[in-house]
């Protein structure tokens, strides 16, 4: 069998998956950011229709994958398995999604690692020779995040400066095994690491260590070096984050500024927004990802890029216990051309 | 590419995964139960030494995976790749463990059908030469579902005859590329399907009809018949779901009678343990399975088997919300002969 491990965490593809359609419905909130032109559905309201916040987040990662597969002029019944993931308990808004969409479903749980999580089990199947097409989709909702992880909206607590927002909105992508691009050409895997940060509100901070630990990874494993890169992009480090991810990547010695940015920094203006920190959930990798970046792909504004999703491993049980919130990332490269 | 999928939902490996060591670990009340022989360690308290029972069932998890590689006689290191998923909000069991273990980190939530959803995935990544050794384990703690999914321990809640009991316990894999079996032949991996049932001290009829659309779908996708097996056997459907399972497969033109069993029935003696319908949990079919069956099959009492671990994808929020319980359930094929 022909070498498709690289170093010790990294997989490179032999017949890289290409992404044939994505999608990207997003909030209001989200909708007035700087990249408001690049997501297919912004919603009116954060309930869309539903009686719950938890049914609106269901019915946005339903919806973000019948939009995908619109947009790749296919239907459920052709998609081998669909990889979904979300931060409510016990992942509702996937497992109520994949009720009504009928695919082979695997249910993940990598906090907001997902996105990446997925497409890299997504493309180690369809690579495999498991799947012709898979479906890979994450979410999150700014107001079912808050009642579950923190405090009652009705309460109007006040948010400390390192906070970030959890985005409202779901990205699909669609692999397929026959395509022109862009392609997955690579995955690194993450390990947990736990910096020992306990406070809730400073996550970008928990994750960043598991982020730099993943992107060095990948370097090493790989080869390439930051200047192969058109675009290094976390998760949802936000501004605390990622400024502590480009010291720690710079500390064994990469330096990736030059191409380095954060979907968390990306999708809200904090300036007008009032957003802290930034962005953060499931959503957010996925949102920016499958709008912004995948659109810049299409159009050779991006050539080669690294997404980089980032989870904050807690629970409330888990700090009420007095744990400390390790954090885990997981590192996808997609490119244009399979080189 | 030599033909791999099977249908519309089964997967038959070319190269089959081999399954080197597995671990089993239970509580008191399961080590007093009719397989306790076959289980490696009982613990003699639901603490274990830990602060709280989620510690508890964190370190079950992280214990079971360090005494499935001694047994396979390797180290950490060594593993690729660590499957592992369990039913607390936000997967706390799982994510405190891999933070231990340093092993790349694929967090699953498949409710209790987390132990096949594991192998299924541990499988193909091994089968499509992306891994030569991965870990694939769950867990369930009686103390953290009863408080997290129903009431305080404290409150001494009249149970239901219908309900059942949440095993505690932590079962645990190890595939390699290499190995003398048992082989993992063939995955079929399940849709979520809701019977509409709202009672979540049923379960075992919620999950039913998603365990036996992918038993059913197996036969059709691989051509076998119920006697081509020594053992069907479901996760956690207990005496209810078993029943109502059983009669759905028959009207659908396969008796699986002779050769059917269910895990949660298995696992207690509910004359003398009064555990109503029977045991529940991923830790359900995960110590059953690599606790008893995978004995019976390196002693030859078993040749060929396939376990279909079930799970309730239900939240208390979802309850709360009026929705139903759907279930899932994914079927993994285990032979001592790649035939």
């Amino acid at each position: 069998m022909a070498q498709k491990k690289l170093g010790k965490q990294t997989v490179m593809f032999q017949n890289p998956p290409s992404i044939m359609a994505t999608s990207s419905i997003v909030g209001p909130k989200e909708g007035q950011g700087p990249l408001k032109d690049y997501f297919d559905i912004i919603i009116q309201d954060d309930l869309w229709g539903e009686e719950s916040w938890e049914k609106c987040e269901s019915k946005l990662q339903q919806e973000a994958v019948r939009l995908a597969l619109s947009n790749a002029k296919i239907v459920e019944s052709q998609v081998d398995y669909l990889f979904a993931g979300d931060l409510l308990n016990q992942i509702i808004a996937s497992s109520f999604s994949a009720r009504s969409l009928q695919i082979p479903f695997f249910g993940l749980y990598g906090a907001c690692s997902t996105m990446t999580e997925s497409i890299s089990l997504g493309a180690m199947i369809i690579d495999g020779g498991y799947a012709d097409k898979v479906a890979c989709v994450a979410s999150s909702h700014f107001s079912t995040a808050e009642r579950q992880y923190r405090y009652p909206l009705e309460l109007g607590n006040q948010r400390p400066l390192t906070a970030q927002w959890t985005v409202t909105g779901a990205g699909a992508s669609i692999l397929t095994s026959q395509g022109e691009g862009p392609y997955v050409t690579h995955v690194t895997t993450g390990k947990v690491i736990d910096p020992g940060i306990k406070d809730s509100n400073n996550m970008g901070a928990a994750m960043a260590p598991a982020a730099a630990d993943v992107i060095v990874q990948h370097f090493k494993d790989t080869g390439f070096k930051p200047s192969d890169y058109d675009l290094i992009i976390t998760g949802d480090l936000a501004s605390i984050g990622k400024d502590i991810a480009e010291d720690l990547i710079k500390k064994e010695g990469y330096s990736i500024s030059k191409v380095y940015s954060d979907c968390g920094v990306k999708i809200f203006d904090n300036e007008v927004q009032d957003t802290h920190a930034g962005g953060s959930g499931c959503g957010c990798s996925a949102v920016v990802f499958n709008g912004y970046i995948y659109k810049e792909l299409l159009q050779n504004k991006l050539n080669k890029i690294m997404l980089i999703s980032t989870g904050a491993l807690l629970s409330p049980t888990s700090a009420q216990q007095g744990e400390s919130i390790p954090g885990i990332a997981h590192a996808v490269t997609i490119s244009n051309s399979i080189s």
